[in-house]
């Protein structure tokens, strides 16, 4: 499906990216961005114009954070924006149930996510290339339109990414498992370095760095991800909760001096607790490998 | 401190490299491991003699997991392997205790622990720069010879590392929250990702890789580790653990639909619970960039 038109609603770092891919196949881009900095850096990069269209563009991305998903879509629908809404928000589930019962026109919406990003945000860091080779998540509803799907199929075209169809909550319980959950735990091991003693910093390597990176990430953007798929999260923590207890029960068992603590058989089991988990942990990874060119979400 | 001759018992990644870097300084270095083929390997790559040392050499590095330092001081010092004795393992204070408890002789001992480390393991993986301008703890204990410790400067020196003193009980409780704990929370997260479904690792991207890549390492060598320095690497995980109960009520309040779920004020909580944890977490990791300069074990 051609599109010759686009609205970008949010010019950071997603918004952006999608805007200059589209430029760069010769579609009019209009840029808008409630922040007049970001907007003007967005177009000052050849992203589009930044104002709005003079009539209703193909298709409008929305590239505001998951909770603005819903309230954005109303107002531009009653605006009469575009002829077709997508966004590009990591949260799924909720901001469909919130379109669901509120927006004008459901029908001309479907739910995306493209699976890319950097560690840095903003217009700035934007790149055209950004989700070339990358899944792009739709999750369209049983009143999307088949126009409203082909123009963000054709949208995912134009950025060279690879779309993907999910039903939302399958998406969402995917991505609190491999993103939003591994952001609240290299969070916690961050916050944890501010426990120790200022040497603790000091000794920390190259793997401790590559644990904690991810919490870098913008923490309004993410307080709203988290928040918006709070069940999923909760639901995946829970169980890391589950197994996290009996890990920290065996280290106490084994930190028993000999003589003092549990007998042999405890010390055992213990020690089964702990190795098991490290080899399970080895199969965990070695999942990950399996689908490396797959690329995806930092 | 000059040293003419090493001994390396304990050919795989962190021995071998040793053994390489000594001998790229002319050190007459004689290898010893209980794998025949680990010793061979590491012979044939340049890094010394696979036999016994004829007299007593200078310095011996016992390159073997925390739990095995002690039994295998004391039976190389029954033997007469060296005048000095140090170790490479990344636990300090179990095997100090055992050592004070058993040893022949405590005083020609004294603890090290190179921050370094590749994700590969065993000889083959071994580089003679792999400790270059990182930094080696030591720790001496009150017995242990000036010359001991000497001798032990004088290896770190050969290797271009940068000695840094510290008691073995800070050792532990640093590389507990710096290494340890993270290791087994990146087994955490990668053992949950077999329980989703097949496509949730087609959606991971670098973030989650990153996570979970030092899970990767030998389980029975960080098992040892982790047993070893089972105390403080459990004190980390219940401060942790702690949080992360508060993390998962948080989320359970955020995840119950508006008017079903806590009224407004909790909610306002809860939220304020995410975000301050995301921050905190941004200034955990800002802490380490700081110490980037540091380099350190992986």
């Amino acid at each position: 499906m051609t599109i010759r038109t686009l609205a970008v609603v949010g010019t950071g770092l997603i918004g952006t990216s999608v805007a200059l891919a589209a430029s760069r196949h010769r579609v009019t881009v209009y840029l808008s961005d409630r922040d007049e900095t970001a907007l003007r850096a967005a177009a000052a990069r050849g992203a589009g114009r930044p104002e709005p269209p003079p009539h209703p563009v193909d298709l409008a991305v929305l590239a505001v954070p998951p909770s603005q998903i819903a309230p954005v879509l109303a107002q531009e629908q009653a605006r009469g924006l575009a002829r077709s809404y997508t966004d590009v928000a990591s949260v799924k589930a909720r901001p469909e149930r919130e379109i669901l019962a509120t927006a004008p026109d459901p029908s001309s919406y479907v739910g995306g996510h493209p699976m890319a990003g950097r560690e840095r945000s903003g217009p700035l860091a934007a790149r055209a290339e950004l989700f070339r080779d990358r899944p792009w998540v739709l999750t369209p509803t049983r009143f999307t339109t088949k126009l409203a799907f082909d123009r963000a199929v054709g949208l995912i075209a134009l950025c060279g990414g690879v779309p993907r169809v999910m039903r939302a909550r399958a998406h969402d319980d995917a991505v609190a498992l491999t993103s939003h959950a591994p952001h609240l735990l290299a969070s916690l091991m961050a916050a944890r370095l501010r426990d120790g003693p200022v040497p603790a910093a000091r000794l920390a390597g190259q793997g401790l760095r590559d644990v904690t990176r991810i919490a870098r990430g913008d923490s309004r953007l993410w307080g709203d991800i988290v928040e918006s798929n709070a069940g999923a999260v909760a639901d995946v923590l829970t169980r890391l909760q589950e197994e996290l207890a009996g890990v920290v029960a065996a280290l106490y068992d084994l930190a028993a001096p000999d003589g003092d603590g549990p007998g042999p058989e405890t010390r055992g089991k213990s020690r089964h607790t702990l190795v098991d988990l490290l080899e399970r942990g080895i199969a965990g990874v070695g999942e990950l490998s399996e689908d490396r060119a797959d690329g995806g979400e930092r």
